[in-house]
């Protein structure tokens, strides 16, 4: 299982402008080949932000990456962003593979 | 559902130390209420480490802090560590809410 993270430090008080473009965005996932799930996890915060991470599971990195290059994501990343501000920087991808 | 992850950065060259002690120790998490999932995720690596993360899935928050004060948490932390010069720092627990 390959599980990809897109980590996102969301500035206090902009934690619901940020859902809420989570909310109602389409994923366009259902149906990409080697997609599994897809959960978007709030953790924690502290003075500045909270962290948010989207985690997708995948059949494979290659599954993944093929997703990456694909119309389906082009059109699940072009829809509405949230409010400026809302960002801390820039989200930062983490991708793993699950070994044990 | 609930997520905790616990981030280890491995020294290079460690990874197989790190690994074959998870590979080899009792996690004593069968049969823990709440607890529905174990993974060890390997991560990127960059001129010092690899980032590594222990990926559980609870059925609440409080399932998962009932477990860290839990017999079968000390049993599952007691056993034993991999070689000196390994860890890269302490680990780094996050936990996370999925909430869509």
């Amino acid at each position: 299982m390959f599980i990809a993270m897109n980590r996102f430090e969301i500035a206090l008080g902009h934690e619901k402008d940020f859902e809420d473009v989570w909310r109602n965005r389409d994923s366009h996932l259902d149906g990409v080949p080697g997609f599994t799930g897809f959960k978007l996890l709030k953790g924690p915060s502290n003075d500045e932000f909270t962290l948010y991470a989207s985690h997708s599971t995948w059949e494979s990195r290659a599954a993944f990456e093929a997703w990456t290059e694909s119309d389906a994501f082009r059109m699940a990343h072009s829809g509405a962003n949230p409010r400026k501000g809302t960002y801390m920087g820039h989200p930062k991808l983490e991708t793993f593979e699950a070994i044990l």
